[in-house]
C-alpha cells in the first residue's frame, strides 16, 4: 500500500440500482476523504464512469433501414444529454450523502458496457469498482450475461457488487 | 443506516487469495473500528466464515466402497483441524494488519460452500460479504459454476469478489 490515493471507480447508468451502488461506495467505502491506515493517509478518488452505446448502434433500424444523419445527429444529442443527466444525478446523490469534498472525476466511454468498463479499470488503474448487479432485463441476459458478471470476472481490481434491497 | 454496528463477512478458506480479500477488507472497509459518518459513529464487526465439506462426502471413496468409521472418524478430525488453522491464519492476518482491535467472530459452516455462504449472510444478516475469485479449479468451475459468481448473484448484501494480482 504505498499509493497515497486511492482510485475508487464507480459505474453509473440510468438505473435506481446504479445510484444505490454509489450511495452504497460513498458509506461504506469512502467514508472520510482521508482515511488513516498505518498512519498513512490515503486520499480516495471518486471515478464515476458512464458507458453510452456506439454511434453506429443506431444508424440501422429495426427494418434494417439507414437513417437519415438528421436522426443519427438527434439520436446522438440525445445520448450525450442522458449522459450528463445521469452524471448530474450521480453528483446529486453524493451531495445528498454530504461527500461534497470528495474528489471527483467523470469519464464517459463509448461502446460495449462490459468491455468498456473493463478496459477503463486497466486504463485509469482503478483500485475498486463498484456497481449494481443487473445488467440486462432477463432475456438479455439469459443471452449476454450480465454485465456485473462479466466485470466481476474480468476486471482487473477488486469489484464490489451492489444490490439494491 | 440506523443500524449502528456493520456486519462485514469475509468467507475464508485454504487459498492464499481468501486470505489476500481477507486484506483488502480490512485495509478498505474496516480502516479504523469505527467510521464517523453524518456524526452517527459506526461499528465494524468482521465475521470469519469457512465452510467445511460435510462429513457424507467422505463417506465413499472412488470406487465407492464405504470407509471405516475410523477412516471417517480421522477425516472428520482432519477437517475440524484445517478448519481451526484457517480460522488461525485468518486472525494472524488481522494482526499483522495491526486490526487488533476490531470485533471478531468465527463462524464454521458446513456443506456446499456457495449455499452455506448464501445462507449465512441471510442468517447473520451480514451487511457485506468479501470473498476471492477462485472457488474451484478450471473443470469443475466449469461445470459447478464458480461460488464468487453465485455468491455475487445470490447472497442478499453487497458483494465484493477480490482478486489476487
Amino acid at each position: 500500500m504505498e499509493k497515497k490515493e486511492r482510485k475508487i471507480m464507480v459505474a453509473v447508468d440510468e438505473s435506481q440500482e446504479s445510484m444505490y451502488a454509489l450511495s452504497w461506495c460513498i458509506t461504506n467505502l469512502i467514508s472520510d476523504t482521508t482515511t488513516t491506515n498505518n498512519n498513512n493517509p490515503t486520499y480516495n478518488k471518486l471515478v464515476l464512469l458512464y458507458v453510452r452505446p456506439p454511434s453506429a448502434f443506431y444508424s440501422l433500424d429495426a427494418a434494417g433501414y439507414v437513417f437519415s444523419t438528421d436522426v443519427i445527429d438527434a439520436m446522438e444529442k440525445y445520448s450525450i444529454q442522458l449522459a450528463n443527466s445521469v452524471m448530474e444525478r450521480a453528483e446529486a446523490t453524493c451531495r445528498n450523502l454530504n461527500a461534497t469534498n470528495i474528489k471527483m472525476e467523470r469519464v464517459v466511454g463509448i461502446g460495449d458496457a462490459k468491455n468498456v468498463i473493463c478496459s477503463a479499470v486497466k486504463k485509469l488503474q482503478a483500485d475498486t469498482l463498484v456497481m449494481g448487479s443487473h445488467g440486462y432485463g432477463f432475456f438479455k441476459r439469459a443471452l449476454l450475461g450480465s454485465v456485473s458478471d462479466h466485470c466481476a470476472k474480468n476486471a482487473k481490481c477488486p469489484v464490489v457488487i451492489v444490490k439494491q434491497p
